[in-house]
């Protein structure tokens, strides 16, 4: 352990915690993992075995009580999210916490309240697209304005398969929340409204679900939005975003890496899931958020930012059940967050 | 002159009428204009002086009293089609007739009763993309279902500009006209209806226009159809759709060719205007026709196709000015178009 | 038969000889197969079945005799072109001789004589390259100087396979031949000399070849040259260069056309043969000819550099057998061909 | 400091060191610079301003008599390798030493002599290359197998232009001289001869460089190597490497990344210089060494294999002033190396 290193308590030990335990100690500086924090003893213990010097709790106000971390990373399911983030505030503790936020609108307003009692922004949400070279790439392009304003985006959000878990509303909360985050962040505006359009199915997505689906957005800045969402399409995984200017058009998420010509075809391999798809952005996002909080702070998406976003997936899913825009109405931004 | 070479009239001296007469003396075989049909006598003069052993005439009339001709290829504007077309139905002879057929649907059924009179089917309707090789080559690829079903097609259609004759409804009766006859020729369904959504305008847009638009329809097929359609975009022409199956996803309309490493970046030259972008389709075209109005027929968009694209570009225009889909409503096919 | 398009007798009734025939009736405008000449009965009828209009012939002599062409275009092998180069100089007609010229430098300079003695040029030989749209840009680009001298060329020149006909010499003297016409053509120099070298062999070759080789050239004017000759691949066609610039480099015959995600990859099709790499160069090789021969002319590669081919193909299979540089010897360009 | 960081002491302030000082500390997991070496007190003063915790020490001797480090980076000019390396290794440090190993095969014998008196390999030479993902990604495809047996490499190594202190030695000894590691590296050979060719020569060189030149390397398991080595391209910086397989073609090194259409052209930002083509393979060589070496080792390329680079670059220094092959003799590998 080292003396400057930021101690940090990983809460939920599930896949994505597992995951991000073995990155704060393989690939980031001036981190350390201090403690584990998983009610499940078996996945505390296996955790723990790949966590050197890690100390395991079933609880996170064990190991707040016992000085064991400096800063909170929470990687449990969004429906457990607040309840780890109320105790962290209370304890004014830098938290990064995976996406969403929470799980609706009211309880992310809830966790806002508690955030502002603190004085302090200490919530960084988990929406790590915005720590993707190419995403960051496409922000400047559009904030330079060398190619004109940005007119329209056209997005592609594709997965080959998804678990028996997943349902139908998971399309906007699992999926297309990644874009609710990430479209304002990149188009400088904010969502006024959102249709979703479901036409031929595909044949081959389980039972449960309806899609692909065609996702509409309009916003505030006049900018149009269509998302293509799509997790049944078999080939790999692919994130994608075509940008709309006055002079130009840009392009992101496209094939790159070794190209090889084979079997009469030129080709270039595509991702099978985002864990190579955005392994760097993980990796950056992570690391700013370690740099920031060694200096008690965030560096990365806001619970402002998070709130949006759980308003957004409302209007989403209501979208998905009705035809025609579902407006999204958000109240004044909080001095805090302004 | 050829015994056995196919005598062309071309009707309409412009731009595109000249391109033709090029066209077929220099580039296809079987075939020689042997009339050049023009009001304007100047224009038909330089037209005649480009056309070896053409004979000149005010009114297609005339050149059919003077049997100058074996077949007919109209490239008038729109609106003067129709004086044209019955004529050339009347003497039975076959017909290439530059798209729209014509301006309205009910000057389209006109044509259709007088084409269905004749017995035969004389007239091919000039939507080229059908015969550029990388359109040829998706609807392949959607036919075989290799890669499953058609699912979804987004499609870009960008100029650089337009000349100061090009007005609002021309964003949907001059351009997406040719979605409207290519996407169904694709996807193997019927427009049920369409959508316009206008955006942030392109302030390099002249003053008159409020574009680009992205369009939306559905097929009776169940297959959504986006189309961005933009004619300010000033870096080129770009002419490109995206497929979505049930199993992968195809892309026509990308850059190729030359490839140059310069000044800081790897570039493939862009086209300017269509003339570059569906020189081969243009060519394809004619010598398909020329093929089959050797022997009496013709090989392309029918009259049918003509008028189903009539209504779509109704129902478009309506959807220009309003919110929300506009049905395009058919009637049935008739038997001999069947 | 048009009274003013060019009567074509075709020499050469093989695979080559009957594409040609198909091409001109069916793809060439101001062309016709008036003749076909062929000594083997069956050939020459099953090729007069496929040109309508056209009479069949023996010998080159007798269809001159009966006046029944007005230009040759020879498509047989090789060893047999001088016999009918010949006759055809002798009857001053423009001729398209497919490559090479004729097979040792010392034939082809009977044939320099001969075609000097007519006091015009009428031979064009087939080096089709020329005539490829992206060889050509790239020759634009190196006369440009817009990115500076043309420093160095990268070719690659790989079959999938061969048939069991082609010996280790043909790597030279069919295959590389292309190179050693084309590469002075853009490079704007002359061939000093060429050296092979032979590694690791593909186990996929037939046992009579040993290949790939690695073939090296330097040009008068200090360009260097390297062509990898491969013919046993497998995975398709392709013939690519890479251009090294003072300021940049550009490269040709990359992949093109429709772009399918599919199966964990991104794919473009390659080609498999020649007849798709070089379709396009074949029809604009045989218009061009055809419109000049029409002129009485030709339009495209000449006798002298047919003949300075056949000079570097016997220092390049003397480089087959031997190591290091082997010197390329041009006697003066004869004035005629200045 | 950490109880269980690896405390790195890093030799050399100058553009290298002071980056590798930045990296460790800012994005290297596990370890921290305790120690910063540099004579000139002025580029200490500053080197040590960005490492909060390091010591400064004008010799390697100083800080090992202070016990303040655990491991040792090199990152000096060559020619001050060798003081460096004997104390290191008397200390039984782990050592990660910039390329080259040293200038000459003989002061590089001396240290593999010195490393084996260890008895453990403790010296890994900064070949970053190694660590490039496509870089990695192709030795997999080799070793696999599956597009049959590697032919043949086709190398370019480019650069936009080089500073002052660049001479003509330096095209081997500082560029080639990754070639000369990575080629075998990839291919599983050992080099056998290399030889240069100079032709044209660009004009935009500085005076005293007589540039790009072609090198040529056979590997003993038959494989040949051609590499474009060109310091003053001026487009930018580009590492590309093609592979011929026996039954394909695999190529690494191509643009990537954000796709813009502008201006009349498609185009793909290239790298200026290293830093960004290869940043990834600096911070996982980095990474890799710092894990290796806290378990007392090393991991990448060892000293015998800087020592083949060395006598790789004696002879290609001599062919660079020569015609034809120069022979690359090395003695058997020791058993130490085996």
């Amino acid at each position: 352990m080292s003396t400057n290193d930021l101690r940090v308590g990983v809460v939920g030990a599930g896949m994505m915690g597992a995951d991000h335990i073995k990155r704060i100690n393989a690939t980031i500086a001036g981190a350390t993992v201090s403690a584990v924090v998983e009610p499940d003893e078996q996945r505390r213990a296996a955790a723990l075995a790949t966590a050197p010097g890690a100390e395991g709790y079933g609880r996170l106000e064990d190991a707040l009580d016992a000085d064991a971390l400096d800063a909170v990373l929470i990687a449990t399911p969004g429906k457990f999210h607040t309840p780890v983030l109320l105790p962290a505030l209370a304890a004014g503790l830098p938290i990064l916490c995976e996406k969403p936020l929470t799980q609706d609108p009211e309880s992310s307003w809830e966790v806002l309240e508690a955030e502002q009692a603190t004085g302090r922004r200490l919530i960084q949400v988990g929406f790590m697209r915005r720590f993707d070279p190419e995403y960051a790439a496409l922000r400047e392009l559009i904030a330079a304005g060398s190619a004109g304003d940005l007119l329209m985006l056209h997005c592609a959000h594709r997965n080959a398969s998804v678990p028996d878990s997943y349902i139908q509303p998971m399309l906007i909360n699992d999926s297309v929340v990644h874009e609710f985050d990430v479209v304002p962040w990149l188009a400088g505006g904010s969502i006024v409204n959102v249709e979703v359009r479901a036409g031929k199915r595909n044949s081959l997505t389980p039972d449960r679900l309806r899609e692909p689906i065609l996702v509409l957005m309009e916003l505030d800045n006049g900018v149009i939005v269509d998302v293509e969402m799509n997790v049944s399409i078999q080939f790999g995984y692919q994130v994608a975003t075509e940008a709309v200017f006055e002079k130009g058009v840009a392009r992101i998420g496209q094939p790159g890496g070794l190209q090889l010509w084979q079997d009469g075809a030129f080709r270039i391999g595509e991702h099978a899931d985002f864990t190579t798809r955005f392994a760097t952005a993980y990796d950056r996002q992570v690391q700013a958020w370690v740099d920031a909080a060694r200096q008690g702070g965030i560096d990365g998406p806001s619970a402002w930012d998070g709130y949006k976003v759980a308003v957004a997936c409302q209007a989403g899913v209501k979208a998905l059940e009705s035809s025609g825009p579902i407006a999204v109405e958000l109240p004044p931004t909080p001095d805090f967050y302004a």
